[in-house]
């Protein structure tokens, strides 16, 4: 390449990176992978460095023990490859824009001819396979392409040692956390009574983007979800445009991404005077919440977290029909989650320092219900919240 | 079912999802399918109105000739199912919770139960093979559990049927224009030296989902693209955390939507004095787009829009590597673009009244770009522009 290289723009040490692509390839090497194609958004963030929202176009970073990672994407997206990631750039191969949604060629097609040109496409080949961005179509054209490989599914080989993070990332989840409790602050200050649902959520994101002094924020995974009302167990519906009332729940579930770490915040506001039932589940909430990041040690196991928050919640009646929390750190849509551990009955996964999850058990009683989450690091002296926002249900009267 | 059915909050007459249907039955019976199973979750919203931020986990509508289309989903998103769509109690069908995000089993299983019940499970299955939401492992798993049905990949069979929409959709698009002006003033005004490109993010956002009088926002498949300065070419970046210099282009590329239809909206400021080149491309840039929209009429097809694109670009030097516009309607992340036609060589589609595309030609020239895109509509008399926004280059000396 004679064209000159664009200012980088790495957010992490070049050795971070290195030390990334060793675990990986340790986990390829125990699992019999030779060849790894990902296509997770955030897979190709954490190993590379490449970030652009180019991801509803196919593109493709290729592992192997032996030989540099390769890019494969779209011509346009060449530059960002070359701004954001460490990539050679004979590493960086881009394929020509009429394969972009195109009906008589995908491509899949480009990867499959490099993967042959540097014999690459025999031995054992991982996908993964249960991933938004590599569809039905990409895989059945690979696995038709590289009849000499032993194609496997290969999902999540890379979030599992994701689980871990380096002091440097648990820094920008502390910049993110900066983030989102300002936005927090927004939403349970704004909610009140005659002020329109969109309008307030238009508030909450330019809290989101514009982030605090030192710490921009950047595009979520997810929207906020501020469900209200009769809607407030709809956990996936979005703000309405019409009035808050009277004596109307809001559950705000909202998130930050600074570098593309995310963390999470949910509280509830009650806008007028609480039944004496959800105030009731208030004191539950709390104290459920705190045992269970008081079982959070080294050593200790997801499922004894979820343990030590039924200790508290089962004896007061108080029900949850699904997990306590999960793995937080890269996400892009649609997902906030990493996709591996649990804080479930059953979970095996050793808490280890560096781990960082979201606890955020739904609080269910008689159809009330509460929301009080807190995001966490797990350090040599037990869980470390991100965020110091008071523990308790918001009440705008 | 004996619960009550919460209030409903269909987007349009019950008539007009009636009319959608007939047009994709028809679709099905021309290609043979007996039973088509739907995962993109625009064409979900299309047919039954469902519309939540669930797609994240596994989610289906299963559509067939004689039987009315079935819902199967995530449990807890069963009340938005009965609160957005039209379909009966009976066919919303939700799979427990611990199928979610599970190693051990996947939602497609209770999907393909549900066909087996129901007898569905032979004849010919089409599956939206490159959609984002059916994963290669899901659609490995339904082919592995219909081993009696023919399984043909039916992607793009409802994209087609939305290319024409009806006026209340028209209707909606007209609100979702007025919001993205807005979005506009606010970036075009703000884009001035000394301003932190997050700042200005976080105010475009704010008018993007908060809206106008009337027509409230809400969130979109993609975020604003506002490349600036020596980033100006990577189309798919985000804002910086850092504030504008002089004599700096930046690109702004918004969207708005209301009720998931979309409008989007390119121009370009100059933040200082532009150079003579640019200024150039500006007029030929006005004159190709407007030599374009002037071809569009019924009757006409696609790739002479195109080419009266190129009748004015061509003599005067200016290039251009992809396609110029793509219809537009209804989205959810990751992309804008309906996925059908494209305004590009080749393409034989014929321009009838009701279609709606995103003209969006990017200019280049020597290094030099601008980007004025239009949104326009098909009517009996030519294209009708969504929005009446200046066609020129935003100059802020």
């Amino acid at each position: 390449m004679s064209e000159d290289r664009p200012a980088a723009y790495l957010r992490f040490e070049r050795s971070e990176y290195d030390t990334r692509l060793k675990n990986v390839r340790s986990a390829m090497a125990q699992r019999g992978i030779d060849t790894l194609v990902l296509t997770d958004p955030c897979n190709l963030y954490y190993l590379s460095g490449y970030d652009a929202w180019s991801f509803y176009t196919p593109q493709y970073l290729v592992v192997r023990q032996a030989d540099a990672p390769v890019w494969v994407g779209r011509g346009i997206d060449r530059k960002s490859a070359r701004i954001t990631s460490w990539l050679a750039d004979d590493d960086i191969i881009a394929y020509p824009d009429d394969y972009v949604q195109a009906a008589d060629k995908h491509p899949a097609q480009p990867l499959c001819a490099l993967l042959a040109e540097r014999g690459w496409d025999k031995g054992v080949l991982g996908l993964e396979a249960s991933n938004y961005y590599l569809t039905a179509l990409a895989s059945d054209i690979i696995r038709a392409e590289t009849p000499n490989a032993q194609v496997v599914d290969a999902s999540l080989l890379v979030n599992w040692v994701r689980l871990i993070k380096s002091p440097a990332e648990v820094e920008y989840m502390r910049k993110a956390a900066q983030i989102v409790q300002g936005a927090m602050t927004v939403a349970t200050q704004g909610a009140r009574p005659g002020v329109q649902e969109n309008e307030l959520a238009g508030d909450i994101y330019r809290a989101l983007i514009a982030g605090t002094d030192g710490a921009g924020g950047t595009y979520t995974s997810s929207p906020p979800f501020m469900p209200s009302g009769d809607w407030v167990d709809t956990p996936h519906l979005s703000w309405r445009n019409q009035p808050y009332g009277n004596d109307v729940q809001v559950n705000f579930e909202l998130m930050a991404c600074h570098h593309r770490y995310h963390v999470p915040m949910s509280r509830t506001v009650w806008i007028g005077t609480p039944p004496p039932a959800v105030r009731d589940l208030e004191s539950i909430a709390v104290e459920a919440l705190n045992a269970a990041l008081d079982a959070v040690k080294p050593g200790a196991r997801l499922y004894e977290v979820e343990a030590a928050w039924q200790s508290v919640a089962r004896p007061r009646g108080v029900s949850k029909t699904s997990r306590c929390g999960y793995p937080i750190g890269i996400a892009y849509p649609p997902t906030l989650g990493e996709l591996t551990a649990s804080i479930r009955p059953g979970d095996e996964t050793v808490l280890q320092p560096g781990m960082t999850f979201h606890l955020m058990p739904g609080v269910w009683q008689d159809g009330a219900s509460i929301v009080i989450t807190e995001a966490f690091h797990v350090t040599e002296n037990g869980a470390e919240r991100f965020c110091s926002f008071p523990q308790r249900l918001v009440v705008n009267d």
